[in-house]
């Protein structure tokens, strides 16, 4: 369910009755109709929806042009029902997903598409620039910059390494190798990672996501009760507060938590039981602060389940089974919807060489944006859940 | 009510409580977030609502960087709830609101916030440019050129005359006269229209909505039964399906005739009944098609209708007092809460100069783009009435 409803009650489960996403990775030589329509058929025909069965749209997308999304979804049939494209930085994807969830739980639609994409490699050459009348374009402040500060504190703070921080590249790197939609998919080494160019010291290229050129999207309708699907038990939506920066958490540390707590209480679960974990590893250090802002490990312990192998493919809790944004690549509007598929695919026992064996549970976690002295602008988490019952 | 539940009652009716806007026009040295502030301030002065009251905040934009209105709302101290950037091209505003409305409807939020801004002097030095690798752009099928052909073939079809459609221009740059607010506030005569520099055959300069800076706000709370106060009678948004270039309607005809419908049955009213009308005057044609789509005249009886004076102040059913998006300016994101600034003013007889005596039943109408071959991204309508009952 929802949180941000006055009603109580959900009159209605949310199930994931289809995902599909494009290649990911550098394509400057397709037009972005031709990357939503590789995501959005793949989505329909996995949900055995047609064109005409969907009751409205969501599109996630960041620096895409006005109705970018919507002349791709004309071409395929799908007009003359309501398409609203939603913004939230890095969170685009995963705010359609929830706008598509609250609306069908509370009866708004009935099968609704969520979609993201974004074509990159037309835009960028290398990091997104900040807008040049913004503070953070004034001083520098990145995003990159902001992961690097929050990086150097974090490491002043608990006594985590240069080779720690490499490690959650390395782990996301191998995991990539197995996913053939992925942006990157060579195995490297903490010393590969650590001698990459430096970008914000002490993150190196490698620890950074890449410029990506993707679509994903999702059919969300309701729970078929008595079947076996993947159904939402909670889909949360915060934007950031002030970042005190007094306090003892690096930025984003308690848009995270704060989400995460209410996600897990309206799904009624707690992290231990999490079987597998999507998150915004956009740079390595966000993957450490989010760890253990959804609760897999004590503050200031991240970097100690990293190196015991808990969040890697064959541990406990497997975390960016997929790559992550660090190696699937991270097209901004897209990566929420991608996070979404992959756990869904995991849900189903449909993952492949990177399956997370028995997987039951699994986590959406997805940051976007934030600006100097606001803890982000947006984090969305959603709880994915495979039902007991008839296969659907 | 909205049109697109599943749920046949709605729970809530939203009422308008409060409404803002910035100055409208080129204002290259104010940031972003000074336009913000001005409209949200005075829409949360408006409806006695403090930035803690708020739930959830939805924003239009179409050009505005990634949290555009984030940044401006986090420094007014609006964090910590969930804040939805939304795009649909002209009609970003109008979407925002809808959004916000049926939130309240639902009851999904209690309190929220729809604004919207555009910074357009920063980006476009004379007409949006359509993208390159789009039909549209490498054809130069640019809206004025869409709107453009509409008048040709409309002119072809009706008799309606050169003059005809200059009279738009007159007849709302002789409304914005009395806006202070608005862009442009000098009466023109029929012969300066059609004098100004020809931009897309038979529109000329002064036939085409100006690039401005503006934003805009309002504030959505449930109706306090009993009061008299602006409630939503409904609101609607769609998307526009197949344009048959066969068929006898020029291009967006029919998007917005099937929205109205839809708008004027859920609300249980007729056009006849409006006192006062908002429209998507983008281009003088623009306002013809629309006064016919809605149901003020017959088709191919718009002009008559512009003629007799029926859609002037002092008429019976004045369309854009405020100066419409000709006279007004069209910040993009911006305009669909101006208009329904602008209809509430009315309803509540603070319009000033401009006011339509006795207004009670007012229409919000934005459409917002369109490409080859499609009636338009969106069409969005907002049927506002006043209620009956002790003022609020």
């Amino acid at each position: 369910m929802t949180s941000d409803r006055t009603a109580p009650q959900r009159a209605v489960t949310a199930a994931v009755a289809g995902v599909g996403t494009s290649l990911f990775g550098k394509q400057p030589d397709l037009h972005p109709s031709q990357l939503v329509w590789r995501a959005v058929d793949e989505a329909l025909r996995d949900a055995g929806v047609a064109p005409a069965d969907l009751d409205a749209v969501y599109v996630g997308t960041v620096f895409g042009a006005p109705g970018v999304a919507q002349r791709a979804l004309h071409a395929m049939g799908i007009t003359s029902m309501p398409i609203i494209t939603v913004e939230n930085a890095c969170a685009s994807g995963t705010t359609a997903l929830h706008e598509a969830v609250t609306a069908v739980e509370l009866g708004r639609f009935h099968t609704v598409l969520a979609v993201g994409v974004e074509k990159m490699t037309d835009q960028f050459a290398g990091a997104i620039h900040p807008e040049s009348t913004d503070i953070e374009g004034r001083t520098g402040l990145a995003l990159p910059s902001l992961y690097a500060m929050a990086a150097t504190r974090y490491q002043a703070l608990y006594g985590v390494t240069d080779e720690d921080l490499a490690s959650v590249a390395v782990k996301n790197h191998a995991h990539a190798v197995h996913n053939d939609r992925a942006q990157y998919r060579t195995p490297h080494t903490v010393e590969e990672v650590l001698a990459s160019r430096m970008v914000a010291d002490p993150l190196t290229l490698m620890q950074c996501c890449p410029i990506a050129d993707g679509a994903a999207a999702a059919v969300v309708r309701p729970h078929r009760s008595g079947t076996e699907e993947v159904v939402v038990r909670s889909s949360v939506l915060r934007s950031g507060g002030l970042w005190d920066q007094r306090c003892a958490h690096v930025w984003g540390y308690e848009l995270i938590r704060d989400t995460a707590t209410a996600a897990f209480d309206l799904a009624g679960v707690g992290p231990t039981d999490l079987d597998v974990v999507e998150c915004h590893d956009a740079f390595t250090i966000g993957e450490i602060v989010t760890t253990e802002a959804i609760g897999l490990a004590p503050e200031g312990q991240g970097a100690g389940l990293l190196r015991s192998g808990h969040t890697a493919l064959g541990g406990p809790q497997p975390v960016n089974p997929s790559g992550g944004l660090l190696s699937r690549g991270h097209p901004l509007g897209a990566t929420g919807l991608a996070q979404t598929a992959e756990i869904t695919w995991q849900l189903r026992g449909e993952a492949g060489g990177r399956q997370v064996d028995g997987a039951r549970l699994g986590l959406v976690e997805t940051m976007g944006g934030g600006v100097a002295g606001v803890d982000g602008n947006a984090c969305v988490m959603v709880v994915l859940e495979r039902t007991t019952g008839v296969r659907a």
